[in-house]
């Protein structure tokens, strides 16, 4: 059971307003917002279909993709990985998991749910993989499948992809990258890095509300799929018959009805969330209108005014910042002060959230998100000054004005008019 | 592929008026479309945890219960019956399907997905269950679940239950109920009934976009999950032993762990869809506040209406008029015309959506929801003027005005203001 609130059943939804500068959700564009108040549609009629297909072309651009099997799965990040997972792999296929944070601890967790063999490569928390070490873990290990985070939230680590995607190939192994915290907010470029699957959320760097999942997958990764398909009784028809693949463990997250669900037969699986859809058509739309070099840049100059900043209070920043996440500051909490008690003062008082971190970093250092709608100058000046007035008020010395000073200089040099 | 449509990436979502009068998804209630164009919160912002309390409470009014395990599973409804099966099925379980339509089908496939060894029972679409049938079913299969539609959409059928609920008790099974498309439109009393799982969607009665799935869990069906908790790792601390129970072979539908997420430590799990649960407490405070028995009488009196009409009209109402759902109307396409040119015609000259059905039904009748935003009076008589026109231009003779006249006698008759 919930904690008891003082609960008020009829009221409107009116929360305080916040600025929601952790590790995600992010606040997301009004524009996406109103998206969700269109009409719905019925999920077979002609502009529905036509949204749905809107929403892949811009997809695919977002993913810098040619890959058809572009589209979404009606859930939260997570379930785009399980939906992959589920449906390529089979129980006691081994399946490597490249981890560095609690994200590729998840990966780990939702291969063996679903029956894998799972083998796991951890590199210290705060660091990336070097290519030697998974290049030696492709060949101990010789997994079917190569699963890991682009950039992993928990650490602020952002994986480079170009070696071990080459790698991946070379071991004939399927890459699985989880681009949740990245997408859209670094280069990801799926078709040129060769990879099979791609899966993220809306609710970072993408600027919408959690709850639907954009997912991409090679011509690779279909066919595999494809072996697998067992339409569900009540939907399939004489021409249906089933492939020789052992049949998918999930009915709702079957990505080979999925698919046919997205086709031109347009097979009937779930009825697809039509207001999510529509944010996530309205956040791609709006990504692709405004160049998606253009929003790589902003988020790295967002971060790079953060990381700044805090560093001028005195701050240390987390980890190896030759791999920071452009998008996910983490920070040393400084010695002597109560984490989470400056947490809850930036809330209280000046309605900004910022995160700590999972297991090993709980308490120990916050994160800081700089992405989406709230990547821009007003959203890094405000939690800045708001952290320094929290750290004073705390007990911390910390130079007067200095981290505001220096994130508008980044922002000033860079001539970022916004 | 989907087929290739003009697509206007750029444009804005701006589609031609509907009135979405099939099977569901039906139009959203205009408050529910703007509750998701509130600000987003942190999943675990003090404001947050408090409107998911509310949705809980009002929800477990929705569902009549007093059960602590009512919560929202985020994805479409079918989402929830997957969750409830994968976390309460071990693999050789046997679970009974008792299905009188594709709805029952589709239970019987999620069931034998996740494992389960699987007995159908089924009774001709259009009728429902006698309970010695039932009986018999229970005897003869030992069942550890039971699962039932309680209105199958496919047919218009709904079943009633309460034998059925006793006899699940008296022998030993736990009984699922699938209330996707009546929740909201008609009794459903789950404590009352003895349901140990119930399941729904938003975009039926509830007049809510699908998405996100209400479900309610008995203190029974709770301890069962319990016995097979395992928290993943990178979230259990050394307090999480795991249970004696097989582990659950989903991580995204693990209820053990949804439970966790959803109680007093809030343990991290999936992010909330943020702006599904506003949607879900909109659907749900308008029921609670409107009156569930004004809510389920409103939606007898609008499927009366049209059902009156159509039969007014000279059409063949479909299936068991005895057993028949208030909110979702079969009806025969008279013999010589063009059931889908009627629906086209429907949509493309009136903007207004009817459905027909799945398999053997399928363009033989057509579907007609009298449900949620839609179980009006404006609603159904603009729908009954227009299938008139449709059918008159389709070639078929129909008495002119009957249809309208006698839905809005039994309007008037109940003195409905609306």
């Amino acid at each position: 059971m919930l904690p008891s609130f003082d609960l008020n059943l009829y009221d409107d939804l009116d929360p305080a307003p916040r600025l929601l500068m952790g590790p995600g959700p992010i606040d997301a564009d009004p524009r996406v917002l109103r998206a969700m108040s269109v009409p719905l549609l019925g999920q077979f009629d002609p502009q529905f279909r036509r949204f749905m297909a809107e929403t892949q072309t811009l997809l695919r651009r977002v993913f810098q993709t040619e890959n058809e099997a572009t589209l979404l799965i009606d859930g939260t990040a997570r379930s785009a990985i399980e939906a992959a997972m589920v449906s390529l792999i089979e129980p006691g296929d081994v399946v490597l998991v490249a981890s560095f944070g609690r994200f590729g601890q998840l990966k780990a967790e939702i291969a063996a749910r679903v029956g894998a063999d799972v083998r796991v490569v951890e590199c210290p928390w705060g660091s990336v993989f070097d290519t030697a070490t998974i290049e030696a873990a492709l060949i101990e290990h010789r997994p079917s499948l190569l699963a890991v985070c682009h950039g992993d939230t928990s650490t602020t680590m952002a994986q480079p992809l170009a070696e071990i995607a080459r790698l991946a190939r070379d071991h004939n192994a399927l890459l699985l990258v989880d681009a949740t915290a990245t997408l859209g907010g670094m280069d990801l470029a799926v078709d040129a890095l060769g990879i099979d699957v791609c899966t993220a959320g809306l609710q970072k760097c993408l600027a919408g509300p959690p709850g639907i999942a954009p997912i991409t997958l090679s011509p690779v990764a279909v066919e595999r799929i494809r072996a697998r398909r067992h339409v569900e009784a009540g939907i399939r028809t004489a021409s249906d018959l089933p492939a020789n693949g052992k049949r998918i463990t999930s009915n709702y997250f079957d990505l080979a009805m999925i698919l046919d669900y997205w086709s031109d037969r347009a097979l009937n699986h779930h009825t697809e969330a039509t207001s999510m859809l529509y944010a996530a058509r309205e956040c791609a739309r709006i990504l692709v209108k405004d160049g998606l070099g253009a929003a790589i840049a902003r988020h790295a100059l967002a971060g790079h005014a953060m990381a700044s900043g805090l560093a001028a209070m005195g701050l240390a920043l987390y980890g190896d910042q030759a791999n920071k996440m452009p998008n996910v500051t983490g920070v040393h909490i400084p010695a002597g002060i109560d984490g989470d008690g400056v947490r809850q003062a930036m809330l209280d008082h000046y309605g900004i959230e910022i995160g700590t971190s999972f297991g090993p970093l709980h308490g120990k250092i916050w994160r800081l998100g700089t992405m989406g709608y709230n990547a821009r100058r007003g959203a890094v000046m405000t939690t800045l000054a708001a952290l320094e007035a929290c750290l004073v008020a705390a007990g911390a010395k910390v130079p007067q004005g200095a981290g505001t000073s220096a994130a508008l200089g980044v922002f000033q040099r860079a001539g970022s008019g916004r």
